[in-house]
């Protein structure tokens, strides 16, 4: 019996070595330099990790499918994501299932059946949190779990860095000399998980320009454009409002526009607003955002699949980079 | 054999039934009035459609799979048509088997290689035309094909009506006083296919208003923000431009918009514009369009594909209805 929540994953980042490599050293199967077999096994038994047989059978593919479990199909983000991963998966002739989760009640569900249906080769989550109980079932499938578009518990993933982006969106707003700037945070609502990425960098970048915190600048609320519309038409009734926004997703940042727009704020001329993402109608409203490449974390995500199935030594923590794309939003502050 | 092109749906149709009824009576199947099961088969033997022994047996479901192939699962409708199909699907305990055919490589590769799949009940096809070659294709597979999202071939299908819904945007512009209206008409260059409902609807319109119609005001482009963005440049051109512009989705009328925004003319002010679709983003761009429930049809076109593997006489021409949405991009013309 593994300890509980200890994972090959854990194993793996604590010796130091790539998923597949621990997997065998595990397994004592060939290709392992003796050294880092020593390692590994020493760090399997701190953690009182020990694999379990039909773990080490499944490790190669035998069903020649592969689940994808995805959340909101209906946002550019999540279909532009499958569509990678479907892409590369398919080429190598694997049948993908598709799940949708649309909603916790959703997710709840397919977490409760998943045990019962125990016939993939691998299960591919998309960009959402799994929650320790829903982990728990997943770990009884014994196959390999990847998550894409974000990370998720300790499963190897591909995605962003959530920190270089939000750091390149305040970056941008800060030297064009905006001190005055909002944060339109946006959180899942389902979940409770730690400040991500994107809210720490609002921080950090302020404090290393010497411009100090105000908390009433920082609006939290779900992903979608009707909710940064509200966020945004509560930072207008501050007696400070702020010169510039800086938006977790374009989404959020198009819904903060339409608000701007309707109290005759003039963008970039009396407001800035700068998302995250690049979606494909952002280039539509002028927005400037920070662009990051959607398909190819999909594909990076399903090549990622193909290499665990193999046993390959595959590199379980990628990041793809990301780029900001300076449109008509924004411009320096009105002196 | 069959006559080439003549399949079941169609003797269904001919003869006034549903496409179960057609099948149980061709099969002589319990359930059927006899004088019903005589008008199917006259129609079948005058069509010279004689039913495959291999179809039949196939009639009920026996993979406990469907696939579905949907060209572009990063645009909003498709993902939510999927979504929708998804739900209802698993809820029959169904699995959804994911084909994305992004371009026309992909569909061309997803036909070619069908006859080796063979191992689902049903394949749905989501929002794209089947030409006769690919058709063919599918048939060998004697399984139920369905489109969803639009009609494809002689398929059982679920959609809008097209003509209804470019007829309510027209319908529209033209009550507001708009005599000059331009359309913005989307076609898929991977296919030749007649004009669809949605350009029928701007001439009918202008006809019966008695509104000559001017060649000049149709530009015709692929579906997309910047087609629509470039088309609308061509019409400022013109040494009469339009006062209103009709646009066959949101996201060519998004960048209509944006050309119209650049070119320092005012929405609704100088020009109006509409769309068709109702994207989650339209609300955000106060842009006036139909909508049409999209998840909607998915799950239409889920209980559809149950339906027929229950061998239920079924409806095979399904349209959901549309809306006309009054926002803040539409009003007279000024005088």
């Amino acid at each position: 019996m593994s300890a509980p929540n200890v994972t090959l994953a854990e194993v793996a980042r604590r010796a130091g070595v790539g998923l597949a490599t621990a997997s065998r050293a595990l397994r004592d199967a060939p290709g392992v330099a003796p050294a880092t077999r020593d390692r590994v096994r020493a760090v399997a038994e701190q953690l009182s990790f020990v694999v379990s047989p039909d773990a080490s059978s499944l490790a190669r593919g035998t069903t020649g499918r592969v689940a994808i479990v995805v959340p909101h199909l209906d946002r550019w983000f999540f279909g532009a994501i499958v569509a990678g991963l479907e892409s590369v998966l398919r080429d190598a002739d694997v049948d993908v299932l598709l799940y949708h989760v649309g909603d916790l009640a959703d997710r709840r569900r397919f977490f409760e059946q998943l045990p019962a249906r125990r016939k993939v080769d691998a299960v591919v989550v998309v960009a959402f949190p799994v929650g320790d109980r829903d982990r728990a079932r997943l770990d009884l499938l014994s196959v390999h779990v990847v998550a894409a578009g974000g990370q998720s518990a300790d499963y190897p993933y591909v995605s962003i860095d959530d920190f270089q982006a939000g750091w390149q969106a305040m970056s941008h707003l800060i030297h064009l000399g905006h001190t005055r700037v909002a944060m339109l945070e946006a959180i899942d609502p389902d979940q409770s998980v730690p400040p991500s990425g994107r809210s720490l960098a609002y921080e950090r970048s302020l404090i290393d320009a010497g411009i100090p915190i105000d908390r009433a600048l920082i609006r939290t609320s779900a992903w979608g454009g009707e909710e940064g519309a509200a966020s945004m038409g509560a930072l207008l009734g501050l007696s400070a409002p702020p010169t510039a926004v800086y938006a977790h997703s374009d989404e959020v940042a198009l819904g903060a526009m339409r608000t701007l727009r309707r109290a005759g704020l003039r963008i970039p001329d009396d407001v800035s607003v700068v998302g995250i993402d690049d979606h494909p109608l952002a280039a539509l409203a002028d927005l400037t955002t920070v662009h990051q490449p959607v398909q190819l974390q999909g594909r990076l995500t399903g090549e990622m699949v193909l290499g665990l199935l193999r046993d390959d030594d595959v590199e379980v923590a990628v990041h793809v980079p990301t780029e900001l794309v300076v449109r008509a939003s924004t411009a320096p502050p009105r002196r």
